[in-house]
């Protein structure tokens, strides 16, 4: 087993589920294991205490309740995998009987003069999140590169310290991809609100500065900063696949199959397993491949790898990438398809919309919650959704992740799919609904 | 049409938007109409301000915005089929293409002595609640009969008033029938955290005062009490489907066709349709029949009826009576069949269970939530779904019912059903997978 996040932690304790006897070894390059990157901003701002309660579980953990042993801050150089054997940077060799790879991915770093210097971070690891904390204290200025979501939570974050926070986009809105324009605008109007400035379709320019950074290039604009935080982006680490060989697919992932086996010259490759922001995997909304990356398929991918490394029989049936972000006092979520990703795939899809209330018109305390559901125009299938509300969005948008994979045609949703009401926590007719009747007219 | 409730009304709005020429008239012996009676206990305790801001829309709105007649405080006594003739108690007879009936369901008034005395309500009308409203200034002590989803939540509101507060159930346990015992049990003890006090397995005795309620027998004990609240459950209002011969269902409501159409002497009734919380409809969890009485059913059984009605056509694909209750600082939600309902029909069930949180575990506020799935044994798919928790719990019932009605099974669900994460509104791994994590286990 390389690697130690939700993936590769997975893997090791649903492969001890699997089979009582076997003898599991995690190998990782971190100190710091068993951990959700997700909650760094949320660290940084303090409304959780430390980085230490982040943390689930410890390498003693792991090896006193699941006999588990956890190398931590030791790298696996390379993989035989003839032999069946992986050189660890402590200079032993460590054969198996079946490898799991969940290394994961790293921040890519813009290719830009200066972006080495001090005081321009990632956020990625705890190691990150205390670095930033640390400097945090001197800071006034800080520059955020790049617009998703982990870069907006990080500039709520530091705002919240008190920071002047300027989130420089390469593209045209924020959340790109995988948040539509007009939602992506509901969302850019909140952040704005509570003071952040946006500079879109620019990409980061010079980071400038003697001994640490102390301006930043931004377009033709030169602003000053004290803090560059990175946030272009994850990209998979492919040295143990590029070694092994193994086929990397068109979205720059490892290429597996639904046993999360990798390829090899068009062959699954026995006995190797991956999991987690490293492999391209199915999309569960469309016929295609996708790029999940986040920690809820993590774990569903590092649970079916385990069982399968320990003699069991699992498949992973693909990912909708559903995902949620709390933005200060603002939630937004998508799931299956966007826009983009449905010009992506070449599906030609109509859309549907709704804005309402989370409680009944009358009851106190209502958020506006706004819902945005695309169907395929040949299948009339609900292929996806995107909502932005101040409460309550969770389960509305695992209830439309149910909806895609379900394969439930706009029409059969308005018929069937009943929502439970009472006045504090819906409208009569929720807004998920009423964007489905939106919809329905619409194809 | 008769009836001004949600299935009246959303009867007539879509019977408009269908044919924009019909004549269209509401029949109704209210005076107020298009409410949602769910509201009346968060109006009673303060939460909302006054009970005219419940009401969604006048009979001049009606009138002028969609030229749609509403008949206030008018009986329609009687019904001539043959003839499709209506005859009003104001001496009029109104001659109809098309009728739908949605006289909706009358509190059951238990068959004891001095019921109807002074200070004895239901909770079922605006006019009900406006009564309860002016009569609790002076009442420090209420019993209330039945601990169903508006006992328990007019209990609440009434403790929150400062009075003193009994719930009387005849059942072992509070909200029978829809809340399993263990379910049940979590709310009760919420309710009696805030102070509410129960006496179960009890049916509500004697009424007793001179020129009004004094004293209320429960069992052998004796109850000072100023104020009684009837919440003992709805009944269909038959008198105008018993004139016509209609057929009525083993459940007590008329037996109604997907199209929303009423049977005599085993065949379907032309030119007639019903809906809200008179009809027995279809379960959309199992092959049976079911009593929804919920605003969010009438609400989509009135859409299909007023467009069948103004000629189009639509079916209702039945309920699964999901429903939610917000009681004090905690909701209880259910969706499909209880472990009370899978006897009833008869259905070999397993339970999977799952306590967890709102929030990631280290994120501050996140609330304790509980999730009990059930599954059918011969066919491994999920039936029937409870959740009791502190917050978020609308849209997760939601999307097990979408489960339900999308026939998954069980350990489908466990490999597909994804759900979106962040730190601040979800665990990891939802409660919600978790809960069928369980009941994989126990199939």
């Amino acid at each position: 087993m390389v690697g130690s996040g939700a993936a590769g932690m997975t893997a090791a304790s649903s492969a001890r589920e699997q089979d009582a006897q076997a003898e599991i070894t995690v190998v990782t390059e971190d100190y710091h294991i068993s951990y959700s990157p997700c909650a760094i901003p949320f660290v940084i701002d303090g409304t959780i205490k430390d980085f230490e309660s982040i943390v689930m579980h410890t390498p003693e953990f792991y090896k006193n309740q699941r006999n588990i042993e956890v190398l931590t801050q030791t790298k696996a150089t390379s993989v035989d995998s003839e032999r069946k054997a992986c050189v660890l940077s402590n200079g032993t060799t460590k054969t198996y009987d079946a490898l799991i790879i969940a290394t994961g991915g790293s921040v890519m770093v813009p290719p830009v003069e200066g972006v080495r210097l001090p005081g321009v971070f990632s956020v990625r690891s705890i190691d990150d999140g205390e670095a930033i904390q640390a400097a945090v204290r001197n800071v006034s200025s800080v520059v955020i590169a790049g617009a998703g979501v982990i870069g907006l939570e990080m500039a709520i974050a530091l705002k919240k310290l008190g920071k002047h926070v300027i989130v420089v986009e390469m593209l045209p809105q924020v959340v790109p991809r995988i948040l539509d324009a007009d939602m992506a605008e509901v969302v850019q109007r909140h952040c704005e609100s509570i003071g952040l400035r946006f500079i879109l379709k620019t990409p980061l320019g010079r980071v400038i500065g003697k001994e640490r950074v102390e301006e930043v290039m931004a377009g033709s604009e030169k602003l000053a900063s004290d803090m560059v935080i990175l946030a272009t982006g994850v990209r998979p680490n492919l040295e143990l696949p590029n070694q092994l060989g193994l086929e990397i697919g068109a979205l720059g992932g490892v290429r597996v199959s639904p046993s999360l086996q990798p390829y090899r010259k068009g062959r699954p490759v026995k006995d190797i397993y991956l999991a987690g922001d490293v492999i391209m995997c199915d999309s569960a909304a469309i016929n295609g491949p996708t790029m999940s990356q986040l920690g809820s398929s993590a774990v569903r991918q590092g649970k079916v790898a385990g069982i399968n490394a320990a003699g069991g029989h699992a498949l992973y049936p693909g990912s909708l990438g559903s995902w949620i972000s709390q933005l200060g006092d603002l939630q937004a979520a998508g799931t299956g398809l966007s826009r983009g990703l449905a010009d992506y795939y070449g599906v030609s899809i109509a859309e549907g919309k709704a804005v309402g209330l989370t409680r009944a018109r009358y009851y106190p305390g209502g958020r506006q919650i706004t819902v945005k559901l695309m169907a395929e125009r040949s299948s009339r299938r609900i292929v996806g959704a995107q909502i932005v509300g101040g409460e309550e969005v969770t389960g509305r948008i695992n209830w439309l992740s149910g909806a895609i994979l379900a394969r439930v045609a706009v029409e059969e949703f308005v018929a069937s799919y009943e929502n439970a009401y009472c006045p504090p926590t819906s409208m009569v007719k929720d807004v998920v609904v009423s964007a489905a009747e939106d919809l329905q007219k619409r194809l």
